[in-house]
């Protein structure tokens, strides 16, 4: 199998990250969701879901996290994960564990992380079409993880009052502040992403608590573009470029 | 009792309202609201507590409703409303019916309704003080009835595909997805209502149809003011002032 592996500057600590564009590469969505993970986080971190690794590694910059784990059932790209930490030096703070995220609660203790990411797959099945021996599928629809597999291995995992941050579509909203709210994680904070002020949002990000309290914070709009090619100050801070 | 009643242009086809000040009077909610309702429905319309009769009032000009009923609960408001009515010559559209949202699939045929929107309390009993001797509160506060009740009145007397259009506020939101969903209404366009494009929202609109399949679409932040004191565009053409 030939390999075509790029390097790519995350712009933030001198940080970079293999890709493979044959296969999955990281996109907005982690990027914006690695900016609305409570900065101030500290302790234990799993990014559920990790492909190869943008979680982990922007989040070992942008939070006091000691310890950062991302779980990865894609064997490629845990491997691209674990050879971005090295590439980084950050062994000591990042491992990639290649597993399956409906195993979670037995790879992990229950009850031992302070936040759980995830930028899981957004595509319920059936709903669109998709090749299942394409990796880029794998991440995309929920063919190996339904949303509630990730709600409920981010349940059993967090320790209580712990956060759950995700991404996910806005057309889904209702089933997942259902599914989040019967598994125990409370929505605390809920933002929607939209390409411009005028556009319908594209995803939405989740900040929910274990156990906790019913009462959501919505926040201002999240607007990607101010122009065409051209970020907002926001996103542009979020991606490291002031 | 001394009398305090005013006169307010709605600018729009000549309409007024009758408000008294020491009662409640309507707010831009219910002006919003009127704004993001379907402006094609037809048939017949019911609002859930129509307090001073704003949101018929508004339809009759915004829509091609035939006939718009307002139930409400306080005698006063009420009688407020069918003078409105009166006075604007739309007793042929437009009716008042005094009574209880709990009691409202006694009151009227069910099915019988092509849209029911609603502007209702927003506070649950329990969250915030409270006199339950003022009628402000009664409007603004759970006493009479709680969402439950509301979702509950509109599903019975919609007919199968019909819309129900409410505003509430956006920390109830998991809430309010969860009990319309119950109650067979599916939430089918979200607007967040945000005072500044910086700001938090501070209310949401939703259009839920009754059956029908779970897909919601997310639309386009809804911005009040564009400066302080000055309303953006889309809301000064809500408010018809341009």
């Amino acid at each position: 199998m030939k390999e075509d592996i790029r390097v790519h500057d995350l712009m933030r600590d001198g940080l970079r990250i293999l890709q493979d564009p044959e296969r999955f590469c990281f996109g907005i969505d982690a990027v914006l969701l690695s900016g609305f993970v409570p900065q101030k986080s500290q302790g234990r971190l799993l990014d559920l879901g990790t492909g190869t690794g943008i979680l982990p590694l922007l989040l070992s910059s942008k939070t006091d996290c000691t310890e950062l784990v991302g779980l990865e059932i894609q064997h490629e790209s845990a491997l691209l994960a674990a050879r971005s930490v090295v590439m980084n030096g950050l062994e000591d703070r990042i491992s990639v564990v290649e597993g399956d995220i409906r195993e979670a609660d037995k790879l992990f203790p229950a009850a031992s992380f302070d936040i759980v990411v995830s930028n899981p797959p957004y595509i319920a099945p059936g709903a669109g079409k998709c090749d299942p021996t394409d990796p880029r599928a794998l991440a995309r629809h929920e063919l190996l993880c339904t949303f509630a597999d990730v709600a409920h291995a981010a349940a059993v995992l967090l320790k209580p009052g712990g956060h759950f941050c995700l991404v996910h579509r806005p057309d889904r909203l209702p089933e997942l502040l259902q599914t989040l709210t019967e598994a125990g994680l409370m929505p605390k904070r809920l933002r929607l992403v939209h390409p411009y002020v005028t556009s319908q949002p594209n995803m939405v990000l989740l900040d929910c608590v274990r156990g906790g309290r019913a009462a959501l914070k919505a926040e201002p709009p999240l607007i990607v573009y101010e122009a065409r090619g051209v970020y907002t100050e926001e996103v542009r801070r979020i991606y490291g470029q002031t």
